[in-house]
Order: C-alpha cells, then sequence, then structure tokens
C-alpha cells in the first residue's frame, strides 16, 4: 500500500510499503480522509515524539473496516468509524482516574504506532467509534479536531452565558470558537493577525475580530467587557499571544493554553496574583468522543468551513505540509488516500 | 502619638505626629500588635503602593478600642479587635460578587490609609472583629497572615488527605504548612534554603523538609508520591520556586502563587501542558476573618513559633525591617507600640 514514511526533519517520503495485517483485539481500517494537524507539521519540522526510525504520521483520521481480527466483538467489515488515536498506560494514577491524556506515558497512532497517512492502518477495537449514516466522512475527519476543543471547553471554568477570548483562528481556535458559540458563550473574541483566517472565525462564531498588528487587542476587550472576559483561549501558542490572553481576563477569570509551545515564555506572576486569575491547559481529550460525534451529527457546529482543501496522499508533503508552513491562509488540509 | 512615618525607599522615621480623630462610622484602636510583612518589606525597600506623601505603614494589627466614633452600633470602648485591613471600591463585578480582595482599586490601611505602626490608628466599623476572651493579643495579631494562608487553601483544589507542597518557609510558608496539616494534608514537603526556617517547618507541619541547594527537590517530591502532590504552594516568590513548584505537581494538579514575584519569570508552557496543570494565584482573603479567628481560638494551629521577635516601635527600622532583610533566621516580628 501506499504511506507516507516520516524518518526526520523534513524528511518524510511517499512509499509503497506493505499493507499491515489485523491481529487479535485489532481492525483494519481503509483511510476515508486523514487530517493534517499542527503537531504533523511540529514533527514535520523538528523530530520530536517519534522515536522509532520509521513512522506512518497521521492521527485525525476515519475510514471503513475492511478486516477484523480474532475476539473483535463491537465492530466488523463495513462500518464506518471514527479512530480515538490515543491511549495511556493504564496503570499510573492519571490512568485510573480516565486521565490517559495526561499520563506522561500516552501514546498515540501517528507518532509511536502507524498512524492515517496511509491507505489501511490496523487499529485497536477499543480506539473505534461507529459513526451515525448521517455523519459525512469529512466530517467525520474532523471529530478528532473537535474533540480537542469539547474537552478544552469542559475542561475550563467556561459556563453558559460568559464572555470569551481566542487568540489564534487556526484550525483549533476556528473549532473553538465555533464550539464555544454552540456552548452559549454571549460574547465571542477572535484576536488574529492573518485577515483570511479572521473573515473565517466572522463566519465560525466570532463576534468581535481583532488584528493585534493594527489594534491593541486587550485594551479593546478589557473595555467591551468592562474589565475582561471570563475566559481566555491561546490557540497561538507564543509568548505575546499567553501575556495578551492572560491580560483580557477578568479578575479570578480563567486563561486556559490549548497550544503547542515550542519556547518558552517570560511573564509577572505579580500580575496575575493581583487579581487571582487561573492559568490553566488542556491537551487533547479523555471520554468525549461519542459525544463529540453526536454533536457533530446533530449540526450543532458546521465545522466544515474550517476545512480548506482536500488533497491525494502523493501530494502531501508539498500542498499539505510546506503550504501549511508557508501560507496561513490555509486552515485544516485533509489527505485522501483513495483519491 | 508616636508612629512610623513612611516617606520614600528606605526613608521611614518615627515621629511624634497628632493623634488621629475618631469621624463617623470609625473607632480608634489602641494597638497592642503590628506584625511586620513581605509587603512592608517590599515597599520600605521600593515605593510601590503607597502614592501619598507620607503614610504610617502597618496592616497586621490588634488592639483595644478606645473611642467609638457615631453611629458605630457593633462595638464599644474596652472591646478587643482584630482589624481586616482591606476594602474593595464595592462597585465592581468583582466587589460585587464578594472577591474585593481582587478588586483592582483595592486598599489597606498601611498603605492608602495610615495603619498599625502607630499608638493609635482610625479604623472603620465594617473592618472590625470582635476577638473571644480566649484569643491573646500575640495571636490576635497573627489573624492576618493567617487569614492569607487559609483564603488560600480554601481558593485551591486541596482536599483532606491530598499531598502537597510548601515551596519557602518564611512566615506565610511556614503558616501554609501549620494550616495544610490542621485541614488534614497526608504530606507535607516544605522546601526551603535557610537550615533555622527548615528546622522551625518540622515544628509547623512539614512532614518532610528538603535543602534545595543540596538535594533535587523535585525529584525527591515526584519519587515519594509516585508522580507528584496535588497542590504545590510557592511561598518564595523567584523563578527557581516557580519551576521547581510547577514541576513537583502529578498531572492534573495544582500549583498556586502565593508569594509577590519582583521580576518577571520564563517558564515552557508545553511542559504544564502535556499534564493539564493549572497555575493559580491567591491574594491576601476575602469573608474569612470570623472562620480565622474561630480557629485560632480553638487551637487548630500553634501559629506562635513563627513569632521570633517582639520589638518596641522605637526599635522597627533597625531591628525589624533592616534585621529582617539581612537575616534569614528571624521570621515574624510583631511590635509594640505601648513597649
Amino acid at each position: 500500500m501506499k504511506a507516507l514514511v516520516y524518518y526526520d526533519s523534513k524528511n518524510a517520503k511517499i512509499e509503497d510499503v506493505s499493507t499491515p495485517e489485523v491481529s487479535k483485539g485489532t481492525v483494519k481500517v481503509k483511510v476515508k480522509y486523514a487530517g493534517i494537524c499542527g503537531t504533523d507539521l511540529h514533527e514535520y519540522l523538528h523530530k520530536t515524539y517519534v522515536t522509532e526510525d520509521k513512522m506512518i504520521l497521521g492521527h485525525e483520521f476515519t475510514g471503513e473496516i475492511v478486516e477484523v481480527g480474532e475476539g473483535v466483538t463491537k465492530f466488523r467489515v463495513g462500518d464506518r468509524v471514527a479512530v480515538e488515536p490515543i491511549w495511556g498506560c493504564g496503570e499510573c494514577a492519571a490512568c485510573k482516574k480516565g486521565n490517559y491524556n495526561t499520563c506522561v506515558k500516552m501514546q498515540s497512532y501517528g507518532l509511536h504506532e502507524n498512524g492515517g497517512f496511509a491507505e489501511y492502518v490496523i487499529v485497536k477495537e477499543n480506539n473505534l467509534f461507529a459513526l451515525p449514516d448521517s455523519l459525512s466522512y469529512e466530517l467525520a475527519a474532523l471529530v478528532e479536531p473537535t474533540a480537542v476543543v469539547l474537552h478544552a471547553i469542559r475542561n475550563s471554568s467556561f459556563k453558559v452565558g460568559d464572555r470569551v477570548a481566542v487568540f489564534g483562528a487556526g484550525p483549533i481556535g476556528l473549532l473553538l470558537s465555533e464550539s464555544l458559540r454552540a456552548a452559549g458563550a454571549s460574547k465571542i473574541f477572535v484576536v488574529e493577525v492573518n485577515e483570511q483566517r479572521r473573515e473565517l472565525a466572522k463566519e465560525m462564531g466570532a463576534d468581535i475580530v481583532i488584528d493585534p498588528t493594527k489594534e491593541d487587542a486587550v485594551k479593546i476587550i478589557q473595555e467591551l467587557t468592562n474589565g475582561g472576559v471570563d475566559v481566555s483561549y491561546d490557540a497561538a501558542g507564543v509568548e505575546a499571544t499567553f501575556n495578551s490572553a492572560l491580560e483580557s481576563v477578568k479578575p479570578n477569570g480563567e486563561f486556559m493554553v490549548v497550544s503547542v509551545f515550542s519556547k518558552p515564555v517570560s511573564y509577572h506572576p505579580a500580575g496575575q496574583l493581583v487579581t487571582e486569575k487561573k492559568i490553566t491547559a488542556s491537551l487533547g481529550y479523555n471520554n468525549v468522543f461519542t459525544e463529540r460525534i453526536d454533536l457533530l451529527a446533530k449540526g450543532s457546529i458546521k465545522a466544515a468551513p474550517v476545512i480548506t482543501s482536500i488533497i491525494s496522499l502523493d501530494e502531501i508533503v508539498e500542498k499539505g505540509f510546506e503550504k501549511l508552513i508557508n501560507d496561513k491562509s490555509e486552515s485544516k488540509i485533509l489527505v485522501s488516500p483513495s483519491k
């Protein structure tokens, strides 16, 4: 089969590899779509999580079961499925409380075992979720990133009626904005430097979009909320957004990091102290795929506008990774291995 | 009367000033003891909060009412009282929710109005709390700093049975350690560079004391808790304690800042993200003086070991401020204006 084999930073190639075989408790999924995530780009640029010599990347994928292994009881050939790509060690305190996303030995398809940038993937039964007929494969490819934002919102102190600010309108920022609207936010600010992304944000939940290169985002947010939003989210991951997102929050409010920072930040704890703000962080998700699929199927968010391109597997490096790195008007790119 | 008049950084003098007069809704308190706080030292070294040309410092004080103004109904001459020194604007969103400690216009005796380093202070009736006969004036002088730690514990996610770490064993760290024991912490680590303070910590709640100049505090805490404490508290306020306290917390745990940082810190949000730790902050207190006084009166904590010296008002600069700045074996120094 055809697959994207990743070797090292900036070294990933489409190759013919042997098609993987099912084993006990696993199924073979024919991949319909696999989304390219910021984590894939980060790994493509700087080898970080992958420790094997070669790895098929891709953890946001959906498809059809074409073969089931021994002992698989809940799924059969022909089932349409979304895949929750992560799992924990099952032994640590975090895992025992159901927080397998914060297990320090957490693993994922596409980083620790072969993932979805391929024609076929072997997936453990426990990581499969059945898709309702009404949910298209295109939307099903967004189950994973929308699970990230669902977990973030549920993991934060956000309550219906709250005012919120989202810093950064990449795929996660946009899906967060739209999901916050669906969750009943009374006012949503989105702060983003790129014009096309700001336009997309208006379509996806934002009441007020701010270009921080032209306007003082903190000042505008503080003024229009009479003292700050209830919760702000950093979906950009740089020092400037960290400090602005923290300053945009009201006294006793919450600032949540949902982005992967590649560098340390400098910030002043005294500013946080005098208004007792919280700085929290949300990573991935746990135990929300069923709810996420139900919400997508009932149309609580559209999500689809975040998909800016659908490409073939052969095009993934040039029209996927490199395009996303160089062209900020792109948002979510789906890869179709059967295209 | 005699008072410590503060003019500017390193410029504070004992002077004879006119004794203040009661006005409507206020009482005159004859000060028995006034504790020296880290905030006083900070202000003495770097004028920060005081905006008036001259100010009598001191916000941790207790005494006896010697005169009551018009309209005062709940107190009378001879009452022994503790003073909650802060108040908010009463108008902002924080104040309306009872969080007057995070009001951006918050004020305090000893910083915005004349405080307790004097023979007499004028105090608004609303800021007075009656002392039970069983509570000595020495302990009553500790109501304010112990209210700080009570608010911090209640404001954090701490629950009875939790394991905790306290970084820094100055007065707040020590009182925090002792109050965490009283609150049912199952294991208390105290990390402190000064030997005398570590000895005091053993007396005041610590199960395990660590000298971070000789041992790797994070490693020890992680090992002895199999992955980190539930809550850590920074009562030191420097970059090293900030990062160590954050790293000492288990996945999904909480790190709370209770100290005033004088400089920004550098930290990596990615480390926080992968285990979804929370960084929170606790400032002062609100609505806990009655509970604090009851707890002190019933002996839930001893608190007294934190008092290392009692000095006269005349001695406050040399044997108070300068001593605390230069001698880390000192902890809480009480000033007795009638001595």
